[in-house]
C-alpha cells in the first residue's frame, strides 16, 4: 500500500469510521494540531536525548506523552455513536488525574514562580516551551469543535494539563542545567 | 530600499499583481503557512548538515523542496487572470508526479508501516515530522482557500505529497541512523 | 499555588483584568501566538549559545525581545477601559522606531536582497526564519483581532517589524558564519 492513497484529493478526507468531511473542518484541524504537538514533542525529546547529560525520566515521560497524545488524536477523530467509536479508549478523568500528579512531580522540584519567565535557556527547555504553546493552540481547537459539535470535554482539560506539563519540565531541564532562568523585565522597568 | 516598506501598516498587503486583500485573508493565510513550512524544512536542513553523518541526498531534495515551496507561494499570491499571473509558473500534474516517485524512492529503503510511529528519533528526523504536520496545516489553509475563491487544486495535491514526503524521509533518517522506531503503544495496552 | 487552576477547565479563561471569554476568543489566540512566537526565539537564542561562535549582541537582541514580546502579551490580554488597564505600558510608536533602528543595524552589515533566499543555512539562521513566520502569523492574528475589536494598532506594525527584525538577523547569522546565501531558482530555470 502506498503512502499517498489518493482518496484525500478532492480536499475531503476519511475520520475514523465512517464518515468522511472537509480537510478544513475543524474536527481535522483539532487533531492535526495534536499531531504538530506531538512532533514538537519529538523534537525536545531529541534535543534532549543529544545533550550533555540526557535526562532519561524526562525521556521516559515525554514517550509516555507521546503515546497519549495517539489516545487524544484517535479520540477526536472518533465521532461518538459511529460504528469503529467501540475500538477508541477515551480520555478520562484518570487521565487527567495521571498527568497532573507528574506535573506536582516536575513542580516540586523547582522555585515557585512569581513572574513569567522567558521561554528559553537550554535547547530542551527551549524546545519544550515551543511544544507548550502549540500544546495551547491545541487546546484551543478543541474548544471551538465543542463549541460546534459533539467531542470529549476531557480532551481539552488534558491538553491544558499538558501545557503546565511541559511548562514545569522546561523549568526542570533548565534547573538540571544549572541555569538561572530570566524573568519578563517589564517595559518602564528596563 | 528598507525591509520595511511601511505599505502595510494599515493591515492590508499586496498580492502579486495590483490586488490589495487584507493580511487576514485565507490566501495571506494559506501562503504565510507555506512560508511557515519552508522555514521548517530549512531547519530539518540545518539538523542535517550538523548531525555526526550528514545525507547528502537528503540535502539535494530538501534544497529541491525549498525552491518548490516558493513556486507553491508564487502560485498562491497570484490570482488568475491579473495582470502577472503570466509570470508565473503554476503548480501541475508533472510536478505531483515527480514527488510521488521521490516518496516511493524514500519508502522503498524503509519496512511498512503497520502502526502509528512516534514522530521521534534523530534531530533531523524529529525536525522533519514537524514540517510534516507543518505541511498538513499548509494544506488545510489551502483547502479553505479554495472553498473560498478559485486558485489551483493542484497546490493542495502537492502538499499533501509534501508531507507524505517527509514522512517517508523521517523515516529513512531515523534508518540510516540505526534507530529502531516507536510504535504506538495505545492506551489500555500500555 | 499549583500550575493547574481549573478555572479554565469549562472552556472560558481571563483575561487581565475581570473580562472572562471563550479561550477561542481571537483576543486569546492572538497572545497565545505571541507566547508561540516568544517560544520560538528562545529555541533560535538556544542554538546560538550552542554554536560554534555564540554571537553575544545577537543574545543579547534577542533577550531583548523576548522582554517586548510579554510587554506584547500583556497589552493584547487586556482591554482598554478596564480596571487593570493602567497597570499596563502599550506597544507604542517609540518602540517601533526602536526596533527599526534595530533592523537597520543588522540589515547595514549584509548585501541588498534581489530575490527570495532559502530560510535556512545554521541553525540559528534556521530557527530565526521560523520565529520570523511565526511572527508574520501572529501578526495575521492581531489584525482580526483589529477586525473584531478595539485594539491597539501599534502591536500589529510592531509584530511586522519583528518579522524583518527576525529575516535582517538571519541573514546576519548566515554572514557571520561565513555560509553563502541560496536564492529561489524558480520552476522552469532549475
Ligand atoms: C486519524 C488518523 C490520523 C491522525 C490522528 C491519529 C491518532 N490516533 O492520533 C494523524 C493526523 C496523526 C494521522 C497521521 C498520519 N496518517 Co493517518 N489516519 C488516521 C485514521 C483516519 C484513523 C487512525 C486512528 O487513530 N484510528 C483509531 C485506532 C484506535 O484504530 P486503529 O488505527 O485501527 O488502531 C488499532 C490498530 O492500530 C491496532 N494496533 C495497534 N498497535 C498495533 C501494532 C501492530 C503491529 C498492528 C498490526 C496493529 C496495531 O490496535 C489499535 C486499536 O484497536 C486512519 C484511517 C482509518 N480510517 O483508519 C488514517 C491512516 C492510518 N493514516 C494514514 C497516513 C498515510 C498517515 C500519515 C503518514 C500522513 C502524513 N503524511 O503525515 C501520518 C502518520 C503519522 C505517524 N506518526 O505515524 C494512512 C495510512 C496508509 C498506509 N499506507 O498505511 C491511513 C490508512 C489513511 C489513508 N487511507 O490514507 N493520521
Ligand atoms: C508573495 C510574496 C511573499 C510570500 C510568498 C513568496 C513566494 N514566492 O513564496 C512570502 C510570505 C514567502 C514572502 C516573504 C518575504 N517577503 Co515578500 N513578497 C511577496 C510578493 C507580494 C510577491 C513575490 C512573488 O512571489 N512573486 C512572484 C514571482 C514569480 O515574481 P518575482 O518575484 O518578480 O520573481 C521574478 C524575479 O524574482 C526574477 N528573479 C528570480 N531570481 C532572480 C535573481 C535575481 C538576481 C534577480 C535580479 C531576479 C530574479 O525572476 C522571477 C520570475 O520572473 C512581493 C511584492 C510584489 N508584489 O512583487 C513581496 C516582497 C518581495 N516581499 C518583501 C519582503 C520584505 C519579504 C520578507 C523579508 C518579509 C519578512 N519579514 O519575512 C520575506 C522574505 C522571505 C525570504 N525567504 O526571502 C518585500 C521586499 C522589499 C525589499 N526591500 O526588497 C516585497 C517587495 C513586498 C513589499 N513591498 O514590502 N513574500
Ligand atoms: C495574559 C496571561 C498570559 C499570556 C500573556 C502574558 C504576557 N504578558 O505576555 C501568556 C499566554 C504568555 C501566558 C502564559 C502562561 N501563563 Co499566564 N496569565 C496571563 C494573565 C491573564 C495576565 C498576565 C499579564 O500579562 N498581566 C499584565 C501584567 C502587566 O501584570 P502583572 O502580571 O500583574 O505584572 C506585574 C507583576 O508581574 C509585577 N512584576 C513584574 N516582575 C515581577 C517580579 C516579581 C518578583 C514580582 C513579585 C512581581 C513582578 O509587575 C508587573 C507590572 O505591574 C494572568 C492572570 C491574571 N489575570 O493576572 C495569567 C497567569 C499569570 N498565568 C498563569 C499560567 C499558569 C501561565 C503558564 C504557565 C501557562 C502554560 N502552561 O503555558 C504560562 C507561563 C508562561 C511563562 N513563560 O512564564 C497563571 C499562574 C498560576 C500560578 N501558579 O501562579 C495565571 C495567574 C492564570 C491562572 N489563574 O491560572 N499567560
Ligand atoms: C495564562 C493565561 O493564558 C490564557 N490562556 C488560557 N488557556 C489558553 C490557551 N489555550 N491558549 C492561549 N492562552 C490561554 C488565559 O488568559 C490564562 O490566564
Ligand atoms: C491520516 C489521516 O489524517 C487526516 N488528514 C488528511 N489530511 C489532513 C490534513 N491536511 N491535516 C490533518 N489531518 C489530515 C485524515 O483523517 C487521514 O485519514
Ligand atoms: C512579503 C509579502 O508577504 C505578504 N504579507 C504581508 N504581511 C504578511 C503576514 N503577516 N503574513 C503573511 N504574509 C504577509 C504580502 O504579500 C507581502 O508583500
Ligand atoms: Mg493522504
Ligand atoms: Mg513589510
Ligand atoms: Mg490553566
Amino acid at each position: 500500500m502506498k503512502l499517498y492513497t489518493k482518496t484525500g484529493d478532492g480536499g475531503q478526507t476519511g475520520l475514523y469510521g465512517a464518515d468522511r468531511v472537509s480537510k478544513a473542518h475543524i474536527r481535522v484541524e483539532a487533531y492535526g494540531t495534536v499531531d504538530e504537538l506531538n512532533s514538537a514533542v519529538g523534537l525536545a525529546r531529541a534535543h534532549n536525548g543529544r545533550s550533555h547529560k540526557p535526562h532519561a525520566a524526562l525521556d521516559a515521560d515525554l514517550e509516555y506523552l507521546q503515546n497519549a497524545l495517539f489516545d487524544v488524536g484517535a479520540d477526536l477523530a472518533t465521532r461518538s455513536g459511529t460504528p469503529y467509536a467501540k475500538n477508541v479508549s477515551r480520555i478520562d478523568e484518570q487521565d487527567v488525574a495521571f498527568i497532573e500528579a507528574m506535573i506536582d512531580r516536575y513542580a516540586e522540584g523547582v522555585p515557585p514562580i512569581r513572574n513569567f519567565i522567558h521561554p528559553a535557556g537550554t535547547l530542551t527547555a527551549a524546545a519544550l516551551h515551543v511544544a507548550r504553546a502549540v500544546a495551547r493552540r491545541a487546546e484551543r481547537e478543541v474548544i471551538r469543535l465543542l463549541h460546534e459539535e459533539e467531542a470529549n470535554a476531557q480532551v481539552q482539560v488534558y491538553l491544558n494539563r499538558v501545557s503546565d506539563l511541559l511548562f514545569a519540565m522546561a523549568r526542570a531541564a533548565n534547573q538540571v542545567a544549572g541555569l538561572q532562568e530570566e524573568e519578563w523585565a517589564v517595559k518602564g522597568r528596563r
